[in-house]
């Protein structure tokens, strides 16, 4: 029956190309619709070079499709963040003390052309590129597409829409202007906007800073960070505040400040960027937000991924994320035998708080690797954190391994648990009860029993 | 100099009038510009005789405009909140132990027809109706408006614009398709919304049940409030899910059905609603919601009152705080010697804190409201605070307090207090820290303490 359901997915990035994939797996038959050119043919614009962080909640889902050994071949290991001081001197802070721990840099661009190769190899499945959406009837679940070769106006109708379009999705827009529809929703941007640079070869064709790595050069309110492609160059991003402080994107507006901003701050990096000023000047600022919504379903319309619940990057985990936004789906999907109704609504109530959860986490993570992850205390609790990991690799993991490496944990348990375990931890270190004499077993005894305390807001039981 | 400029205020309801008059009293030429009839000449339609509850904030601002002796005219104190069980016992639950902190019913139309005739007296003022506003140029600072009685559009350009033109903002929404403006903005329906019905006086003139009480029938999900007017007769809404439970909006839909439902949850406002049925079906049944945004100034034009904060009705403070950004924003406009560019940056950024704490506090309300306020601990709480505040009229303010009288605590600072007060006596309560034995002066240094030991996130330094 479910097979002869013809659905439209609006948006054939990330998300919308392995819901494709998914959902023809299933016998679904599927038009797959993208505003863009096919990005296996085209020239991608400079300061687009985006590559990602591919952790394991990216991993299931590649697994659930059966595509787990051709995505690992794009894969290059970071086991820690890099970071690098004033001096140029550097320090690696491992994300985890468990060895088979870590995350993927990953071009996007060779990611979407994957999932595209695979989605082509269904006949279920038409794929249209150079359409754009521009406007949706929810009521009669059509949609007005503009055929930008052409330059023709076009209408496809199908028996389920799905919105995959992205942060500033045409399908989510067509929900907040629709009449008598309760449609919560919020945009928030950052204080900071970004600005993609690069980090070319060495002379010698290698990298010219260690390959596995993410390296960060945190600068308490701004921060650079550098993620290795396989061409052995790097993918470099500045997060710089629009105004305030000495240096910000409002007033960097000549060859000579900037460079001055660089050699200050950031001397090592300045050294291997040969292309900085025209980079920074050709390269455009964009800015970071956060779009929440609910609920994500109008009648036979959905929205997922960015499109849903777009978030900053600094967990790295918007395109983990939306993958496993595909994983949830399906998991309702076989549950309720393949009813898309029902699987709207479930899927949009039981994710909804953990997009939220990762939301959250992204905003939290600004704030720590700009300024915290070079702090005293921070450091101390990461030492201790690793420890534990190493020692005891299956009593305890941190919020960034809870959030980042277990992947059966919902975001939202993470985020409650990890904070609570932070918070435990910091505390403990600033009253000066956990004492190096201590062995690490008592240690963990005493997180552990501080972190129950807080998530059952049992603070007083010993007063 | 100040004196010469052009302020262009569009909406001339209860924050836009005390706006003018005040802009008006320091000497601005004001234009100011209401999309409705002159409310004093026209019919108020059904289900709309809204009252609110003014507090001491917005008196704080009428005092400042010299309008206090005027407005007090126009209250009906209400000392508490009078809680109705489902047998119809009844329980007053006192706002405050001091005998000074109450707060009053007032008439939505009353309150504003004052502001308009005393605007209205300033040869410096302009005073149109019946003029939509359609869409603003931020760069050039004018407006177009449609005038609906002689429908033709006309164009008002000023010096500076206010938007002071409600929850549903045109202003607003300019902002919002501003290119190249970052501006973040948010709205969230709660699943609730509200229905207005009315208990007429007895047949011998005389209130039906207790003026002097802002009456609450709370039933876990849902909850009816009623609040008294001038004319002996009682506004009363019914704040109800629009789906879920065993009634609800949704299901609703007969004559039969709301009799029932009324008389199974509500059995003594029943009793007094003889037009039950017509008023449900007749009235509109509208929904709740939170707008924040930011920043809320661009270029020459701000926004001020439920346009740039728009929050649910369940503390009693959203005319509150609208009247109480008029003081804020005098108090900026004096310090900036009437400079309004930097009175806006100052305004908005100061402000903003406050107004998202009275939006968060106003969300908790509807949950303590329709709930917690018959629970066993909550009353217990209850009983401590209004003990401690009738004993120590000084050294102790409830949140509810805080929030409501304390007119020179900002919001965010009553929240954060009020909130650690909360948790610190349900705490006290739940491990038994709280006992009958101890005086007066014992518990209220025991809140103190692990209030103080909360906010300052100490709790581990007696472990």
């Amino acid at each position: 029956m479910h097979n002869k359901e013809h659905l439209l997915i609006i948006g054939a990035g990330l998300c919308g190309s392995l819901l494709a994939f998914r959902l023809a797996q299933h016998g679904y038959k599927i038009t797959l619709v993208e505003k863009r050119p096919d990005l296996r043919k085209a020239e991608i614009s400079a300061g687009r070079s985006i590559n990602l962080a591919f952790s394991d909640r990216a991993y299931k889902a590649f697994k659930m499709a059966g595509l787990q050994e051709k995505v690992a071949k794009l894969f290059i290991p970071m086991h820690g963040r890099m970071l690098h001081d004033l001096e140029g001197k550097t320090f690696l802070s491992e994300y985890s003390g468990r060895e088979d721990e870590y995350i993927n840099s990953i071009s996007r661009t060779e990611l979407n052309a994957l999932l595209l190769d695979e989605v082509e190899k269904f006949d279920n499945v038409n794929l249209i590129f150079n359409h754009t959406c521009q406007h949706l009837d929810l009521d009669e679940s059509t949609a007005d597409f503009f055929d930008e070769k052409n330059q023709k106006k076009i209408n496809l109708t199908a028996d389920y829409i799905f919105g995959t379009d992205g942060g500033g999705s045409a399908v989510r827009q067509s929900m907040q202007s629709q009449k008598d529809f309760l449609f919560s929703h919020s945009q928030e941007f950052l204080t900071h906007g970004y600005k993609e640079l690069h980090f070319p070869p060495t002379e010698e064709g290698e990298y010219a800073i260690a390959k596995n790595a993410l390296h960060i050069w945190p600068r308490g309110e701004n921060m650079l960070i550098g993620l290795p492609n396989p061409d052995q160059s790097f993918t470099v991003t500045l997060f710089l505040a629009y105004e305030g402080g000495q240096y910000n994107f409002n007033n960097l507006t000549t060859p000579e400040i900037v460079e001055e901003y660089f050699k200050k701050e950031f001397a090592d990096a300045y050294a291997i960027l040969p292309n900085l000023k025209a980079e920074f000047f050709e390269n455009p600022t964009s800015p970071l937000g956060t779009v929440k919504c609910a609920p994500w379903y109008y009648n036979k319309t959905m929205l997922m991924g960015d499109a849903a619940h777009a978030i900053v990057p600094f967990y790295g985990q918007g395109m983990n994320a939306s993958f496993e936004d595909v994983v949830e789906f399906d998991y309702w999907l076989t549950r309720h035998d393949f009813d898309l109704k029902k699987t709207f609504i479930d899927f949009s109530k039981t994710r909804k708080p953990d997009a939220d959860a990762i939301a959250d986490l992204a905003l939290d993570n600004f704030y720590e690797m700009k300024s915290h992850t070079a702090q005293a205390l921070f450091l101390k609790k990461r030492q201790i954190e690793l420890a534990l990991e190493k020692e005891f690799p299956k009593a305890y993991a941190s919020k960034y391994s809870l959030v980042t490496f277990k992947d059966n944990i919902p975001y939202k348990e993470a985020m409650e648990k990890g904070r609570a375990q932070d918070k435990a931890i910091l505390s403990l270190l600033k009253h000066d009860k956990l004492k190096d004499n201590q062995s690490l077993e008592e240690q963990l005894k005493l997180i552990h029993k501080t972190t129950k305390q807080l998530l059952e807001g049992d603070f007083l039981l010993e007063n």
